[in-house]
């Protein structure tokens, strides 16, 4: 599994993707093979979308500049991240003062190529390291982008796993970056993963898994089915920057206390206490369309390093060799836990009035006066005591000082003895 | 009173208790000689209590171990700690080997007798030195115990002193502990001498005050009693490990900030500020049943070293010197402190809008412009500002950092100058 | 304006004042010509207010002391606190030891005379440097106090100014206080070009603003208008200490989390971080009326040194020399910007679901991927986000950290592209 994450990631590299174009329709036409429920949608191009309207549907067949001398030296060919994205065409000779205004560059970082677009604007421009920037001289370059905007529309992919009831997990995640690797083509890659894991359990809850492109893709897809999101999500996770080894982060939700947080909050807790707690001040990716206001969408995120907080973000250097099998892996492990989190969490009572007489059910030693219960023993009395119907299994797992998931056997066990009942979610 | 309390404890100190037996009932006429209107009572083996029976009575004439050499080496009628409690009746030779099977000792504590039991299934055995055990040579062993188990009862003694209300404050404490001072003589003794001192007062609260086996005992009395608790009792002591000097302990109840943890958590913050306070994961008597969810009792325990939480626990070094007169005067002072901020607590409503007017009645110096107010001065005066029908008395106090007791003739001044009226507890 | 404050203390300096006389009302005449709108009521001697009744006018025309030598060694019309407040009249020689009976002196700051007052008990006295009164030599002292007490009445300026709704917002200062600067004429001199300020503008709340002796002031003015000043009054600040150039003070409301309590501590949190947090156990003014039980007006203090609290409190040290144009002009701009972030406080709702589209009205740049979001992008999405309707503009801008007053163009700008609603306040 480690490697298949990696993998993916590695298959999907090359293709160019934008909000638009056939680089998104490649990408979810590979996704797919994974997860065949996959049902990929279209939104044509002038679609109003509350503030916004989808957009020209943007193609690129090449792009470069070739130098006074004669010599290519930049390459949409080479690296997708060369054209500002959505650039109009153009085709000739400018001398370098008229195509300073069309670079881009990074001053701080000479030898990264920037992520620059300009969706809403008609621009062309290409993005190049600094580095080669200042090496530039004055003469005639000519500069090629072979693009087009055409009506056309807006692609995304659509997984809904119906579950015993209509209440919704939702996992959303983005296909619209270019060839970089934690942000983002770690997201799709975890959440195709994360959608064949769940196409093979039975489970409680219903799972919206949506692959779209950033904003856009999630202005669109809300205005499409905010009543029924509304209704029926109850704890939703945005899939982003989870590709590499470093620390864990997290971001709330806008309401901060939903039960996407605490279950997201319970699991980094246990499994990755050093986990940097972001405030929701922090946010910069689809969540701030799911926790807007009037949206209120409960939506966490789970993260390895998160945008705009590590160098290499949103430029070249976000490459194959950023993220990692088990950074990648790492994050699928801790959304997974999160969502088992969701999927066992109950209200347990205790079916007996005090204690239960434990050493007859072979439950606890019959030799009584030890100095300390035997860990396990005290594990199942706590469980016990907490389960009032007050609080669910969550709060009850903070409350012992142990992850939900370890709890699952135990819970089995009582409720075998018949010590236990397990309420419905009261959601 | 200091040498009282610690006087009752010699007296009980060579009975040899259990959970039902002679003993028991020993040690309750004992304590019926300082409060007469204890009430001595009986419940069959056999009966069901919730999840549990009580089990037959047992009774032990005497016990003991000959070494090969014809020596006795372990003797009950030397210590009650010798011998498992709930033996079942043994008297053969056997050899060292298939000895070893029947004997409890603590390698840590190499000359402490251990405190074992084994109440629910049918064992024998013997509690010793780990020095002793070490020295044992093969060859054959005379064991002797010479108990019996019988339909009887389980015993225990119950006081209910009538208040001007029905309300009631609940103390419990256990008698089924054999020859050990902390852990167990400390309670029935401090809890015998806060019955005597209730006995004598006049209170607003009615009293419920139990001397029973631990478990056992306070699951039969909740079968027997548990409508009747729950409709009255409004606040609860768990008296345990109250003996000792060293630093006060506090485990709370498990809703945590019922009056009764207010309570406590008030006389503790003033009269000892350096104590422990532990979670109620911590518990580990019979709070485990009051607090049960279902019975949900508000019952907090103050306690001296914590039972699990001192070397000496359960085994024969918790013995009289391990206690002390000055210890358990201490605590029948916290827990005698804690009922009177429950007698005396109410809401206390300010009579005149804006400051009265002290000076003209005594209450304050004429002179104005002091650079500070005298103290006493500033307590009432604060006491009257937060005089407003919401908060009650420990809440006062301790918004105004200022210990109950301390208030209770403040009250009454400001009450005599018709400045303040005292609500009805709300509960 | 600066120049102005401190200008208005030098000349209110010299007025004798106290709880009543003719020093009230010089010091209110001289008020009244900043702000013309001021009336000036009268409150007969003897009326009840609440506990109280308000005393006799008091007069005093001169007062001296002339030692055995003929030398006037302590005179009224040096300083007028050399006179215990409210001192009946006497004429006559007296004795060292005598004498030493009516004198007031402060052994800790030997050069200083105490501010000392009776004015419910009828006593003669002089307040005195220790110094002078350790080199008083026996003989026989002749002593002046040419006062008396008629009946007469107790003056306060009250000033009404009506805004666009009935709520009223209110600000209340003493002018009791003999000749001293920050206790007191720092309150009466900021509060007047607080109100002469607010004279100017166009306001959403209406303001009680007044000038009144303290403790029986305040005592009156509640009996008088309790019910309209507790339907209106949303929040109002005790004015006092507020002269000096030290870090400021906070004293809050008793209920701690009012409106005013809210507005001040922002203010404060962006404006003097290193503000002092008293408690209101600390309270030592007016707020002990305002806030006491049944009266419940949420009344804070925003100040410099507090009462109580400077070495110089209630001396002749508290002089023109304490305080300064500058310690003046910061204290009304911190209670100015607390009036401002309750006069704009409402409660703004995002009018569109999901981020607006920003660049397409110029409030955003069009170029995509920027590593980081510009700072006023950030704050007009920050403020968007949290308008959700359940939160005041107080709350957001905590939550945001940004001061309320640079929010308030933000919020001009998205009214005007139609991206939000300010809702009316709730109170």
């Amino acid at each position: 599994m480690k490697k298949d994450i990696y993998k993916l990631c590695e298959t999907l590299w090359p293709i160019n993707r934008s909000i638009t174009g056939e680089g998104v329709r490649k990408t979810l036409e590979i996704i797919k093979k994974i997860i065949p429920n996959l049902v990929i949608k279209e939104i044509p191009s002038g679609t109003k979308c509350f503030d916004w309207t989808v957009p020209y549907e943007w193609s690129i067949k090449d792009a470069y500049i070739i130098d006074p001398d004669g010599k290519k030296i930049v390459d949409f060919k080479e690296n997708n991240l060369h054209v500002l994205g959505y650039s109009t065409p153009v085709n000739k000779l400018i001398n370098l003062s008229k195509l300073e205004k069309h670079l881009y560059s990074l001053p701080d970082l000479p030898n990264a190529i920037p992520y620059v677009t300009s969706y809403y604007k008609k621009r062309w421009g290409f993005c190049i390291q600094d580095n080669v920037r200042k090496k530039l001289k004055k003469g005639l370059y000519r500069v090629l982008i072979d693009s087009s905007h055409k009506q056309g529309s807006l692609t995304y992919g659509e997984l809904i796993i119906p579950g015993e009831i209509k209440s919704e997990i939702f996992l959303s995640t983005y296909v619209c970056h270019p060839s970089m690797a934690n942000n983002e083509l770690s997201g799709p890659a975890v959440t195709t993963y994360l959608a064949k894991w769940i196409n093979t359990i039975k489970t409680r809850y219903s799972y919206r898994i949506i692959f779209i492109p950033e904003t856009i893709g999630s202005i669109c897809y809300l205005q499409k089915n905010l009543l029924q999101m509304q209704q029926n999500i109850i704890a939703g996770f945005n899939i982003t920057c989870v590709g590499d080894d470093n620390c864990f982060s997290f971001v709330p939700s806008r309401i901060e206390d939903s039960i996407a947080d605490r279950a997201a909050k319970h699991v980094l807790r246990f499994l990755h206490p050093d986990y940097v707690s972001y405030s929701f001040l922090d946010r910069g990716s689809d969540e701030r369309q799911y926790c807007s206001p009037g949206v209120d969408l409960p939506v966490v995120s789970i993260m390895r390093s998160k945008y705009r907080e590590y160098i290499e973000y949103h430029t070249s250097l976000d490459n194959l060799d950023f993220i990692s099998p088990e950074g990648l892996f790492g994050s699928f492990e801790a959304i997974q836990k999160a969502i088992l989190c969701l999927e066992n969490n109950c209200f347990p009572v205790a079916k007996q009035l005090c204690e239960p007489f434990l050493s007859k059910r072979n439950l606890r030693s019959s030799i009584g006066g030890e100095k300390t219960l035997r860990k396990d023993i005290a594990l199942m009395m706590d469980l016990l005591i907490y389960s009032d119907g007050n609080r669910d299994l969550i709060s009850i797992a903070e409350k012992i000082n142990c992850p939900l998931w370890e709890l699952i056997d135990v819970l089995e066990k009582l409720k075998k003895e018949n010590l236990i009942e397990l309420h419905e979610h009261k959601d």
